[in-house]
């Protein structure tokens, strides 16, 4: 029939498309080739009014469109002119009179943007289902031995090329346009079961049913981006997906302009450094390692940003990832590159005399993610042995409006400078978490602890070992201070600033402790438990 | 037609199952309630021998059944008779003689079973892609307003039930059903998109194909156990979901035995506790805070393994999370209570007096999940901005044997004991993790540092804290020690033997550092970094 050896040329297509663009054309460059054209509904119009040949399915199947399209294509003629295995099924379809469908066309229209619509009824939603387009898509994927099956706009011009080159579409674009077949009807069911899942049973009678948070089954579709060498661990093997459609800037948007290909490590460090770097409106850098960040500046430019950020811990910043918050220019990268070993470095863009610096070290992964715009509210995941939390990623801040003085003292606006800069890199600290800064310049970072005095411990050590004051600087607790230990420990350390959720039990004990030590204390009613 | 108020009274069902438990019965109950049913391949047979009246498919379509089963249910007749809105389309209906099916009993082949055989073709697992049962899953489901759609044998019960309690089916019901329908078909085609993902196109060809490790859209669901009050901070939202199918026992499989509802941060905290403390063989305990173990000891009964664990860092278990690896037994019970406030105590079992002896403080959460067998393989997340890191579950482990000491001194065989000891331990603590150990006891535990020496010294400061003194003790590095420093610290502290994976460009300068001091050290060859 219309194959030969593992080419596929085919004699005649079916058309019915949601996402219309570039159809026409498509149609009519099939057409060109001598292939015959079905169409049903819209599509079949509007190929008729653009003078393009073509078959209306019903005039095939003898059956009418029934039921406002309910039933249109579920037909053996139409079936079994898809799944029919040329060679062995050629006796019954003659018999039958089928005639074999060798490229279906098909998408399906997003039930994503039918929800979308707040208003849209439960009845509207499953009006939307669609039932014959992914019966053929999947027939059509199924026999892809014999039949080229084409989900995706984006395919045509390919297609087009390779039945001009080849005479034919070839056993591998059958297979991968078969792949993405399932694909689409995989993210197309996933995303009902997600809708309905959250339609609670008792009141799915109503016309819009107040929906639950989260659907009885959680389905989800990521699309692969690098299989890496290996994972967390290298006994681990790992790959890198992300989300299908638009993007926040970030690591999933990110261009490599050079370097080495980024490890399962360097892109979860990397999402830590950039997501915490986007927290600043001033020009500013953040040096992460081991996904906490380990020194945190603005400044005037970047390069002064990065020059304070790496000097609150030298030792850390050695093979850390640096992020910026502004195009990358040469007097940054320059600094950079004169002083340390460093794995990655991101910005939204990279000057081309930045660019031009860090190639002197080729070795280094040089990453632009675009400009971001406001955080897009999200899912964050964590992992359990046979299961899987599901939360909303932690989008919350403040700002100075939002803080609530506690202490007898009146924080300055420097401090209150301060005290926000402390918080937003607390923010991004692993659990426990106490940070302390001056002048946008984090200048102890304690994390990690299993009890928050011995992260104030450790910021000091290292601040000490580094030969940094932390007198003067306001400190950030990431989650509420229990006890007036932290207080007096601040104290001692010469901290003249406190800021922190509020809501410990004992909070008077606390705001008494502030108070004797003098201490400025704001409560944020937020805590951000980071682990 | 056959509806009557929001009641189902079917008259008409469609069976074709995969899964064939309870179908006969079913049937039978069916027919017994005036029930006509129509059937295809070897449902029908099955039930024809079973003497249940059963009209097939084919007479009703007039079609046979062709190309090996490929077509027999794609047909107007049918899916005119399941889409078809009763009250709208009843005309159109009898005009093509096209009979109402208010029942549809489908499901489908377990695609994952087919391609569990590691010999399976693809050619045989595209063969057993089901089409026809999927579409009629999909087109029951969307016309669930007049139609049941069952695809799980565990309802035929219930169904029953309410047939003969409220003579119909309910609305909820059937919406429930349908959700059911999306989720199979979901799951399904997941699977499917999944297994030819991991095909390399230019392969495909090949009977059976080398696959790649990562399919090219990673498609997943889980199930919804618990919608939580909130995340891991209150503004977030949460819920807790469950992989399908059966699961190691863990986090995931728990009973709750008293208690409160589990936080987000709860489950995450038990699921660590208890998988490190599924590393010992011996009676253990693992006391976790903020994600880390404060406290890990093994002992002569859970009591003695209870309160060593506790005294290493009596601060941090204040609120913690006990887990253990034998059946919770009184005593340990006791003790708990007794000495300190707990959020969660999570054993394979408890024992009935310990469950008394607990049920005294009734906040406690309580849980038993169940006897674990050997680790299951299985894929780890981390979700970072807008897209998903996938990588094998960290299941790497060493014994003895895996040993390489490369240092002058030879381990004793109570050191080697105290080196495995503690390298579990380090597994489970936040990177760059410094444990020591002795005698089957957490001397110090040093968590979440950028810099490795730090870890050392906070493990230190806390030993030093609590009156715990680590001499003696073997210490574990989850990654190599890069420089010497970390062994002078160690000689400094009067560690007697070391575990590190080894792999520095300065190994070394390290193993003379040992040497110089007269440590033991080996290397495991194997890094657990966990962040």
């Amino acid at each position: 029939m219309t194959q030969s050896g593992s080419l596929l040329q085919p004699k005649r297509a079916l058309i019915s498309v949601s996402d219309k663009s570039g159809i026409v054309e498509f149609a009519k460059a099939l057409t060109d080739r001598g292939i015959d054209i079905i169409s049903t509904g819209g599509t079949f119009k509007l190929l008729q009014e653009n003078a393009i040949a073509v078959t209306e399915v019903s005039s095939i199947t003898e059956f009418p469109e029934m039921m406002d399209g309910r039933v249109k294509t579920l037909h053996p003629k139409i079936h079994g002119g898809i799944l029919g295995r040329r060679g062995i099924d050629d006796d019954v379809m003659q018999q039958h009179q089928i005639d074999a469908i060798d490229m279906v066309v098909v998408n399906l229209y997003p039930f994503a943007a039918t929800i979308a619509d707040e208003n849209c009824s439960l009845a509207n939603a499953i009006e939307n289902i669609d039932i014959g387009g992914p019966t053929m898509v999947r027939s059509a994927a199924k026999n892809h031995k014999d039949v080229a099956i084409v989900v995706d706009s984006s395919k045509y011009s390919q297609l087009i090329e390779e039945l001009d080159q080849h005479q034919g579409i070839q056993a591998s674009t059958r297979f991968e346009l078969a792949r993405a077949a399932f694909e689409h009807t995989a993210q197309y069911d996933g995303m009902i079961a997600n809708y309905l899942g959250t339609v609670p049973s008792d009141t799915a009678a109503e016309s819009t049913p107040e929906r639950t948070d989260f659907p009885t089954t959680f389905n989800s579709q990521f699309l692969l981006k690098d299989i890496m060498r290996y994972g967390e661990n290298p006994h681990q093997r790992a790959a890198f997906y992300v989300e299908p459609g638009e993007k926040e800037a970030g690591i999933s948007t990110i261009t490599t302009l050079q370097g080495k290909a980024l490890s399962y490590n360097n892109i979860a460090d990397t999402d830590a450094a950039l997501e915490c770097v986007k927290c600043f409106d001033e020009p500013a850098c953040v040096i992460v390692k081991h996904a906490n960040p380990c020194g945190v500046a603005t400044a005037a430019t970047l390069k002064e940003a990065y020059q304070r950020a790496y000097s609150v811990d030298t030792t850390s910043a050695f093979g850390g990832i640096i992020a910026f918050n502004r195009e990358l220019d040469k007097a940054a990268a320059e600094a950079i590159i004169g002083n340390q070993f460093v794995e990655v470095i991101i910005a939204p863009s990279v000057s081309a005399e930045a660019a031009a610096c860090v190639a002197q070290k080729p070795n280094i992964r040089l990453l632009a993610c675009g400009q971001w715009q406001q955080a897009k509210p999200a899912l964050d995941f964590k992992k359990v042995n046979g299961g899987l939390l599901v939360q909303d990623r932690d989008l919350g801040s403040i700002n100075a409006a939002d803080l609530k003085v506690v202490s007898q003292v009146q924080p300055s606006e420097q401090q209150i400078k301060d005290l926000l800069f402390a918080w937003n890199v607390a923010k991004f600290v692993k659990s426990n978490a106490i940070v302390y800064a001056k002048d946008g310049l984090s200048t102890g970072i304690g994390a990690g602890q299993m009890s928050r005095v011995y992260s104030a411990i450790i910021a000091n050590i290292k601040a000490k070992d580094q030969g940094i004051e932390i007198a003067g600087s306001a400190m950030a607790s990431e989650a509420f201070l229990p006890f007036r230990d932290s207080l007096d420990q601040a104290a001692e350390m010469g901290v003249s600033a406190v800021i922190q959720p509020g809501g410990s039990m004992r909070d008077d004990e606390v705001i008494a402790a502030a108070n004797e030590h003098g201490i400025a204390m704001v409560f944020t009613g937020m805590r951000h438990f980071r682990h």
